[in-house]
């Protein structure tokens, strides 16, 4: 473990919090779409969900997710950097998803994020991004995101 | 990202689990508020609780607490250092506050902190402490500490 | 704190990362039991299980629960070193410990972590590890483990 390597990390933990930050703020998509690359890949298939590629489907998705929630919490933790380069990384973290949606619907995730950072102009982008249970999911997430999907 | 942002955020993320360690002993009262400047607020209004000033008051209300709970977990984390100068900083966390009150009501908040701490004497101490919750609050935490405030 | 500290800070929490990771995966219990040092002392005795000690111990205990569980998720916080020598540490964690087993029982224990790590052939190493809840525990628990045990 050297200097670098916490530098590394602390600048990949601050972009994958930032992406919880600007989810959970439910407001300015702009913001959270410029975390991704131009030709990111947002695969929420672990949640039997689509996949969608690229900004202007990103931000669709999340225009809607926004659209239909009131309340975001998403808890970061056990981040790993599983492997990295100077211009890519892979970052492993667990998450729990929370939130409410405006029908009042409670949603409550325990998933598992295996993302790729690629360094674009200087700045680390999500270039790709899966999610997937890692314990069993409730019923409710498919009642509220299905329906926006 | 440099070395000495590293070391600036460990320092400052080091006082605030130093408080949840505090709060969740449920005992030593003055140890907990030695984390607090002299001239700290306390601001609870958030949680529409009141807003204690200085060490006095702040002494007081989690005396009322740690005489009111048998359990207490405050579970720290997405810790961010939104600002910093060499003598204060904000810095903004997720915090889920769990615990069980003495007459047996279990508590589960999920809040965020928005915390300004100041450098005192080499020292840092949290200057100004605002919590407000992340998701609904459930009935329980009106039940507990508004009785105790 | 000092650039020393954050290394030392960052090794340590990787290794108890891998703990969790191992421990989640649920498969490969001889990864698992190379984080700890050949006369470990996995003491479970505040989860009123019991005490194990060395390798083989520890192997036959996770063996079962691997055998036991369908999913687990350990969820770490709070990391603190406590204290450290350049051979040993005290590293006390929260944790919150879910899992479903295969006989459909959920867990969810908000416990912490008290563990030892010893430098062993430039690696730490588990050399105790000691586990109490922090909030009260459900039933649960003893349903599924102590029958394992």
């Amino acid at each position: 473990m050297t200097i670098d390597d916490l530098i590394a990390r602390a600048t990949l933990e601050e972009v994958v919090l930032r992406y919880c930050t600007a989810v959970d703020k439910l407001a300015d998509v702009d913001d959270l779409v410029s975390l991704f690359t131009d030709d990111a890949v947002l695969d929420l298939t672990g949640l039997l969900l689509p996949r969608y590629t690229g900004h202007a489907a990103i931000r669709a998705f999340f225009t809607q997710v926004f659209a239909d929630m009131s309340h975001h919490m998403h808890i970061l933790s056990n981040l790993r950097v599983d492997s990295r380069t100077d211009e890519s990384a892979r970052v492993l973290a667990y998450v729990t998803g929370m939130g409410r949606s405006r029908a009042g619907i409670d949603i409550q995730v325990y998933v598992y994020y295996d993302l790729t950072l690629r360094k674009v102009a200087g700045d680390w982008k999500i270039a790709s991004f899966y999610e997937a249970p890692k314990l069993p999911m409730p019923e409710s997430v498919g009642a509220v995101h299905n329906k926006s999907a």
